[in-house]
């Protein structure tokens, strides 16, 4: 039967989660490969995710009071290596434009793997006084990382993404602006994309090139891995110096400017897919989904059932944003092409439903069939979807939450990252040596040193001296 | 005084139009000159005028069935290789990457100059049966061409754009997509950037790298030179037979898909500038505008005015895009700044007005002052923005009609194109070698073979032997 012939071309998530994934992302009609090395194609399904994410996200970025620009995609060499750490973080993963037309140009190009020098260049031209400040600037564009090993959405050599970049008069204006955003960006994950997360500062070890202070969101995936989902950074004016941005201040005196960057990629996408997909394939939360609600007309052959069906479409078509599935596929096969594509409702109407007024709503997460009548369906829909993305939240902050692990030793951690997949909460002596040490060891990272500290014992977990900072560790994407 | 401190920083187009577009460009606030030769920054007054554009387009796309994707930035040099036209049209103006990382390229990638290649590799892989068809892609992304002479908006090496490409079963299907798209991009420019356009079809000289027929809109700027402001290519089945893309049909025959690409860029923004700039600075038709209204206090300072000002900007922002000006700048400065950024209505109120319970409605474009009852302001300003609107299309077409001539021979031709800045009718025998000649003797170029022929006599107007068709001829950007 085809539905099952459907079904059964996904590997099952508990026997392989890298190929349950890949046969998501394929399946589902996100991406498509192409003849590129490390880059892949966004089809149609994947691609409306994107701009879903990109609408909200504008959304609140405007209402913080951000303005787009967009700067070159190429960097000349000379200014990617004004700053030292920055250019030694990004250089080995850069690619180069050496040749432009048909000569040989006098000075290679790279294309931008991040723009915080371009930013810092126009910024320098921009800024002269306090009234130009502050300056609260964000693009949304493409970059390039010649990354070795790649996976679609989580890590390919080119993605796309939104980077903000202010400049500040004051260092607390500049440290404000880097909360705000990782704030921003973690009510976006919990309340759109139904993702939990941790909001924390990265250690030394793991912080930005270039940075004075990265904050981060981290959420735990299916597999209990974890995958860093948008990071905050604050530059204090390491930059400023580096680039000469300056201003007259109202006291007369030239000043440095502080600054900040922020950015969220497409590997969002992934992190939708790893929290929220079932074996079924995907599962996406009603805020988030291109296509809310599938109508699916049963017998469709039969006289009254289009026109039905149609009916339906119409009246929920003003409030969410619904399809119809009128194709002369089999329903089994229809079913199992909604569950696969993640749309959160199917609407199922046949005869027999249309003679007794009503129309069976299946959720996608839950499997739950709601027989509703007719004419409330679009109340009834409505509520359904909201439970759905409120609960889908839920479930995910409890695998999270059942995933997170105390280790107060070396054993308990050892043990822990060895056998139980899901975040490692210990203390930490401050020394980068015990973080590359467990790294090396358990291939674990420190994900962050959460804002919400907690006390769970007086010595660090790797080398037993007196602790610091209670840490987030975990394996990552 | 401030107002003509501003106001004498632009040259006026009589005395130099080049600059005059120079000086509104950057006084307006829309781009900001880069370290990155040939490419620039697109500010934020610059980049809302692309997001609206944008925002317009793609709705006007999805109503017609576009999907929108996204395509890798590099092509590798043999997939660019496949179709020789179209290699030879572009190779010789793409950015090359030849290092990616530490290491050099074992084969070189150019960054897209345009992307038929990469759809017709993923349209390769993707399309198998006569139910993948037809394929409505586009997408919104940045290109690169190393141009030698740029100019911001109209030439620059990297540019943003859409670009739309199709597969079809049927040649029928794609000249009607063709069509589609070219009528849609006519469309929008009258009713939404208020540009006329002429309609037509390119000669073989100018068409696109590959195509079999390219379709133009052509537009008249302010200085009497035209200005191509989107085109759409019919490609048969060419690029199908290059890259092999073919599908099992009905009839269980193999057969080649045809393919259709069309595109629209941010010269359109230039196009704006050129045809509704004064000498006061931008002015954007309504529709377009960021910011339709401007709220303008008069003695700010004193009791009420605020308040009142206020009032107005809450009743208006619940129907308009508005924005208030209550820095501490004289109302004079505040005038000229909401004309050279091209707003379209400003809304003046002072004690004396909040008294006679009125405001004065400035028009940016005829600079008529209009006093309206505070109690009916929104209507009032909606009824002033149409019209607007509505006329500012108008006067461009009149502009544009009053400086298109007819040549009957080539004395005509050679008075006009030299004395007569704007569009020259005439006909043409179709051959190559006269289009080679206008175009050595006068920099004129065949603008298009408009849809709507006309018969102005038997004979070219260059070599005098019989002519095929009447083409528009002219000096263009």
């Amino acid at each position: 039967m085809a539905k099952d012939k459907l079904v059964r071309e996904i590997t099952a998530m508990e026997d392989d989660f890298a190929q349950w994934y890949t046969d998501v992302v394929v399946k589902a009609g996100l991406i498509g490969y192409t003849s590129v090395k490390g880059c892949m194609a966004y089809k149609p399904a994947g691609y409306a995710l994107w701009e879903n994410i990109q609408k909200e996200l504008d959304r609140r970025f405007k209402e913080t009071g951000v303005e787009n620009v967009y700067m070159p995609v190429l960097i000349p060499e000379s200014l990617l290596q004004k700053e030292k750490d920055h250019v030694e973080g990004f250089a080995p993963e850069v690619a180069w434009v050496t040749k432009g037309g048909l000569n040989d140009l006098t000075e290679p190009m790279c294309i931008r793997p991040t723009s915080e020098t371009l930013f810092c260049d126009f910024y320098q031209k921009e800024i002269q006084s306090y009234r130009d400040l502050p300056k609260v600037y964000n693009q949304w564009c493409n970059v390039l990382r010649w990354e070795k090993e790649t996976r679609p959405f989580l890590r390919s050599r080119e993605f796309l993404w939104q980077e903000g970049h202010t400049a500040h008069a004051t260092a607390e204006e500049s440290h404000e602006r880097t909360i705000q955003m990782l704030n921003l960006y973690a009510d976006f994950c919990e309340e759109f994309l139904a993702i939990p997360v941790i909001k924390g500062q990265k250690t030394e070890k793991e912080k930005f090139a270039g940075a004075e202070a990265t904050f981060t969101i981290e959420a735990l995936m299916h597999d209990g891995k974890a995958l860093q989902s948008g990071t905050s950074h604050d530059f204090g004016d390491g930059f400023a110096k580096a680039y000469g941005i300056q201003y007259t201040d109202r006291d007369n005196q030239l000043k440095y400017v502080y600054q900040t960057s922020w950015g969220m990629t497409t590997r969002l996408i992934g992190a939708v897919i790893m929290v929220h997909g079932d074996n079924k394939g995907l599962v996406l939360p009603p805020r988030l989904a291109p296509v809310q609600i599938m109508v699916v007309p049963i017998a469709q052959h039969k006289e009254g059932v289009l026109d039905a069906a149609h009916g339906v479409l119409d009246r929920l078509s003003a409030r969410f944003r619904t399809k119809i599935d009128e194709t002369d596929n089999k329903p089994g096969w229809k079913f199992a092409e909604t569950e696969m594509r993640g749309i959160p409702l199917r609407v199922e109407l046949g005869p027999k439903d249309i003679e007794n007024g009503e129309a069976v709503l299946v959720r996608r997460d839950t499997g739950e069939k709601i027989a509703v009548p007719l004419d409330s369906i679009e109340d009834r829909a409505g509520e359904i979807l909201e439970s759905m993305q409120k609960e889908m939240l839920e479930r995910a902050r409890a695998h999270r939450d059942s995933h997170t692990y105390v280790a107060a030793n070396y054993e308990e951690f050892a043990d822990t990252i060895t056998n139980k997949p899901g975040f490692i909460k210990a203390m930490w002596c401050g020394d980068q040596a015990c973080e590359d040490k467990l790294k090396e060891e358990f291939a674990a990272t420190s994900r962050c040193m959460p804002f919400e500290q907690e006390h769970l014992s007086d010595v660090c977990v790797c080398c037993g001296r007196p602790a610091k900072k209670m840490v987030y560790w975990g394996k990552a994407y």
